[in-house]
């Protein structure tokens, strides 16, 4: 039940054009909206004032372009994530101003309003093959209007690669760090700088990597304190989690 | 930098042969103090700015308090976890002014100077059997100098349980979210604001909760974007993420 | 042993055509019917009164043909789930009236004269990617005469969503709840109804969701009491669940 | 916030004692019961309408004491599940008339007025050794007022013996399944009769039964179509469903 | 319903002094044997011609003595195992004449009559952690009337040790091989003979061990073909298999 | 080095022809037949005494079809088990002798003088999904001399099924169970019968069935003892193992 | 250290300013050469003194020839591993002279000046399945300039064949034993001989050898002391590790 | 066949006083030495040329005595590994110049005559938990004859306390790293140098460690080439590992 009804059924009990015991049966049994089911797919939770994402995994081209027509027509612009080649063709054909990205298989229909985030995220990586998931991370982050800093291909390996980059790390706000495999380098990183550190690992590897699980107890066994973890992959919510820190 | 090469360089410093800039240089960016083996153990990293840390898992109470005589010495006071009953009445004995939480397994001896983070944290959990992972965090972000404000049992089996305490969770710069068996209350609280959401799960439950690898999963996957989580039981390292957050 | 064949052989000892050793020995060694193997395919149990369901999982289309026209000839219909597209296009070139749900995979040719169940099954979806497992489940209960209410999206993140919903659910006889991801959904309805619920993990999700294990184990650990799981995806097994509880 | 209270501030609101806009204000923030950390501890969710129940793990036995005292102080009586022994000698000394349980492990003082449910529930148990699990849920359909009829010892390996069973099972309204080891027992109950079946594994066993692992997923994927699963040794949880079932 | 029982209810047929129908109906109802609770715990499928065995595991010691005693009643004395040392004592006690083998974990008390099987079966270990169970399977073995032959520490990591034993190994009718670690032994033995062999892993080991799978999982992958394998430490179910063998 | 090289060695030393020391050295270091790489691919284990089967997965028409041209001349015949389409077809083009069983996925060239068992094998499957695995069992045993009795499609979950043929399976010597899903049918056959009882889980099912883990523990945690068990899927060791027995 | 910061120490050097040994010391341990991320993908850490290797998986023909032409400029020459058909066929176009291996999926244009290794290596292999994960140790270890021997199809159901290589392996000076399925050659192996045994586990076989999880698991319990264990497939790692002892 | 015998046998043979056939036949049968069980317990393959050692794990004090008796009868001293402290203190009543280690858990008491190995292996942990492991390897190198140099508490959380050992770790001949938690120092240690890295998970942490899963998988996901890894806690294996190299 919406605000503004709930007011009015107030004011007709205030007013006796409603029985008290009427009232309390309508607020018991409707304490909130009553959402439309023919309302856009929002895959992730959307109501904590996050713009509108588009999950486009399993989804057919015709119908991502038509969930994004729908998010069009509100002026918010839409980001798709998980896209495969043929929604982002349809895509691009429909809104030639969408801004692709084949690596991170994003597609991006800037708004008119959005700059909410003030301050740097680092979105650093441990090899290349981690890129599709760092850039997911890094489209997200510009969509919801966050500056984004790539620091590539630093993985523990040769670890003067990453302490090269400690200053540049140290001026973000958050700092995103992806790696499959061994998963190492967000414990090196964490005990490098004192800003928050998510880590995400991804299902890069071979073998014992298992799709990502062994990078992903490295990250949740961290030695270096206060490093968080997201599901494997998962660079969306990755740059969710930073830009719930940078609008805190 | 081993300490007699620091010593060098200031000589040169004094005599001339170094400009102080270049000194102030070397200094900055050389590699660290020899670390000495019979400094105190410090289990998890606290080159970041945190205060100093015992891990108190494994070690007898005699070696706790030893540990615990260097820290006091450089003035800072302490904080020990996963403390069992034997070290707790040992430091109690040693130190009467520390503060001893023995749902937590804490001990805490407040050092002089330390009061780094403005914002309160919200400390949340499903049931009260999570109070010790719970306690945990909120005893170490005391100590880290932040706010806590606790929100118990607000599991969601009950669901008006949490919706209750909504605009309370809105209050909160960062909430930390503490649950075992189902794990399902993060994806709640996640949906419910836009701070961002740190998610423990904890080793409570039996059966098919495998020690938390139950609420561990659930977490991972929350369908609320941008829950980030840590390890099992790990009430401290959810703390000092929350710090990294309110520090940066 | 068919009961007439038995009360045949009883009327044999009573006459004094067959010696009560002969008729121990025949007693002794086949206390049940002999089934023999050319009768149809009936992939789950179907002893307990259910109709005819045909397992389409790795049959090919003539071989669910061949089954269905067995089944036809009892004149009871056919229900035939996990079908793939090309058994589909099969059984309405041979069933024009058969009904095909190609969101669910089943194909339901009604029979004449089943209506056994009275009372409503909500069947609740988490997400729009739930709907295939939650189709079968619907489509099932309706094969078998039961009334099927949809509730769809109504996933925790948005916590309001599913309050919103609660009159509606209270006045099912069950509730089929389908989830993937973090499977939270069956802990908050089983804790705002007092119902039977039935929960139903959907490999859905990526990552750490391991197809379908994290919300298997959500559920299994359910923190609102007397919630019950179904393997995962099966919407069929839920469906058959279901029904002997309206049945009972 | 409690329904008497919703009525008094809309009775307040006709009768011209509260502002409209102060009444919106309360039933904004307050949409139900603020619960006070210091009730009691319903460790499962009890708003269905379950008599309160105490989960006794992991309490120390004046705890336990403490909260069935002002459960008794409602005059509703309570039941203790997953006691030790030093509980139940303090819980014996303090009432009583409370019904001990050492195989279930259990403790109920039998409140004044429940007996909602007619039709019995059947608890059958696979070996000797499931004892535990069946009678803890045995005692729980006892304290809700549920029949319980017990089957005993009747596993696979000795076929006949649960089919010697089967008139018996017939009558039942819903049967709990109890079995350890290879927890094969509920697919033979499943496709003997057609009332619901709730099959909860137990951690009986050794070797790759590995606490229980084993017969959940022999449950899960049982051959017999609509047997649903609890959690290992939830022999409560079985109980809450079959009361769910007996009730709705 | 008794053999016996069958037999005087045709006779009654046959005589006249039952009807057909009311015969019809007793057999209907009562298939098998009505097997009484009260009967001794045979805790593994007996029915198949095996001796009595107790399964001691969790088992008080009265109660052990108890069962026995009823077993003893029919002059077939009896098998206990996994017995820790109190119940072994209580046995002893009780029935001096009693044999116990303390590696194995055994008592037994010899009955009168059987001497079923002919042909040896040889117990080979690969070290000497595995005794307990292979001992196990050896005391089983005896107390079924087989020859037995230990071929003991032949672990493969010392090859030449199993080959020096191979003519010995010929001799054999069956061959069980308990091994743990790497559980390799099976292997080689199945590559030199041609007679049955059947695998126990046991949960000797450490690490990645894991209590037993690794052994299971190697003895599950032989490359030597037709190596069956029992659960983990199940000596007595290997003893079993390989008198299902020899007197088949 | 073959036994009558080790025969002329013996010889030459005998004759004089040959110097201690040198033959010393040449049995030293030669204890067995060079095997020549170019031989033919046996991959499983051969020595025992069983004839020649090529192991087709993962091997292309031609290198199969040159395989078994090797083996055809050493007078044999050949099996060739885990073959696709294109081997089959190949293999059919060179020998239109040889049996192709498409169920089995398997290709039999019989040889001239194999018969070595005496004896029936019961193949035992719980469903028809389950019967690629059962007829490469029944093949391999054909092939391999022995007789075979298939029964088929006789799960638990419709228990009358399977006791219909007890009298049947009680004729045979060995018995191979093959079940998926639950892998409930070898607790059930081996409480009804005292002769070998090999189980095969297998990989039909879906969700938790994890592509034969579930049939897998059910089957090592038997309650009916001494079943044995083989790898998933894996028919062809079945065959053996009984084979194994048949001979011994 | 920034090439610009290089530049100016070089200047000091030159204008008198530092001595040589002081910027040699600056330049030992300054943190590196800022790497540009345009240089070439080297997946695997090559500061260790090994030549440059790329991994081919998940890379484009064109992309891999790109990156080897920036290698070959060097003048080192290049290995391609994990390379498929289309990325071979464009490497061999482009470098007629490279040397391709389709069974180890290599491509290797041999650079001018490595003969770093002495001694040889031998690649021992269970089964011919294993091959390809053993050519690409052998491959690697021919462009790191080490003598490879291989000793091929040995796997212990055959424990003859490895017993009769037994002095070729004692001539090796390190020893790689790669194999799937029970993975117990290396067990075997490492009792034969003293000299260091590396184990790869593959993934070959079906069923419960989950993918190489089961020699894996072989491996690390080798009951041979002193083996040491490499990433299931990871023929290329364990060439590496032996060309480090080689080295050393 | 101990090689005097068979010289013996071939002379009777050449001499007339032994047929040929007779031969043939003790060559058959007689391949190796026959081992008499009565020989001391070694756990692990000794026959490499190691020293003797005992694996106290799950022995009795007296039993590790009576081994430990007969080792020193043969004048070469003896290691104890796993041993508890009962244990350790019956070693040291009965050989006072037996050196113990209490935190390794070991016994040592030295030979006469083994010094085999020139170079240094340095045995490296990333914290104060893992010594106990990392002292069974320095003790067991010692044992062997090999220096050791221990690195302490150099975890990649402080990154430069392992870059600052950057010189040290270049100067050994092996380098053996342990670790817990998240198990990255050796994949940063790889990186750093050349010589041959053996890397020790150990089941130091909690949570989502699971015992040393979390660190193996890390070091078998290594993304620094050629890092081989031992089993959980396994100190002795990566010496004996690192005494083969530093032989060979």
């Amino acid at each position: 039940m919406r605000r503004d009804r709930v007011q009015a059924l107030l004011r007709d009990v205030a007013e006796g054009r409603l029985p008290v015991e009427s009232a309390l049966t309508q607020l018991d049994s409707a304490p909130v909206d009553e959402l439309d089911y023919a309302t856009v797919d929002r895959h992730r939770a959307l109501r904590q004032g996050f713009p509108e994402v588009v999950f486009g995994q399993g989804k057919r081209p015709e119908q991502i372009v038509g969930i994004c027509e729908r998010l069009e027509a509100h002026g918010d612009g839409f980001l798709v994530t998980r896209v495969d080649e043929d929604a982002l063709v349809a895509i691009a054909a429909r809104w030639p101003a969408a801004e692709l990205n084949r690596v991170a298989r994003t597609a991006l229909l800037r708004g008119t309003s959005r700059s909410p985030g003030t301050g740097t995220v680092a979105v650093v990586t441990a090899g290349t093959s981690d890129l599709p998931v760092a850039e997911e991370a890094a489209v997200t982050l510009d969509a919801f209007g966050h500056e984004v800093l790539r620091v590539t291909d630093v993985g523990v390996a040769g670890i003067h690669r990453i302490l090269s980059k400690r200053e540049t790390l140290e001026g973000a706000k958050v700092i995103i760090v992806v790696a499959g495999m061994d998963g190492a380098l967000p414990s090196v990183v964490g005990g490098l700088v004192r800003v928050p550190v998510i880590a995400v690992p991804t299902s890069v590897g071979y073998g014992a990597a298992f799709n990502g699980i062994a990078p992903l107890l490295t990250m949740l066994n961290s030695c270096a304190a206060g490093v968080t973890v997201c599901n494997i992959d998962n660079g969306f919510g990755a740059a969710v989690a930073a830009s719930r820190i940078l609008r805190s």
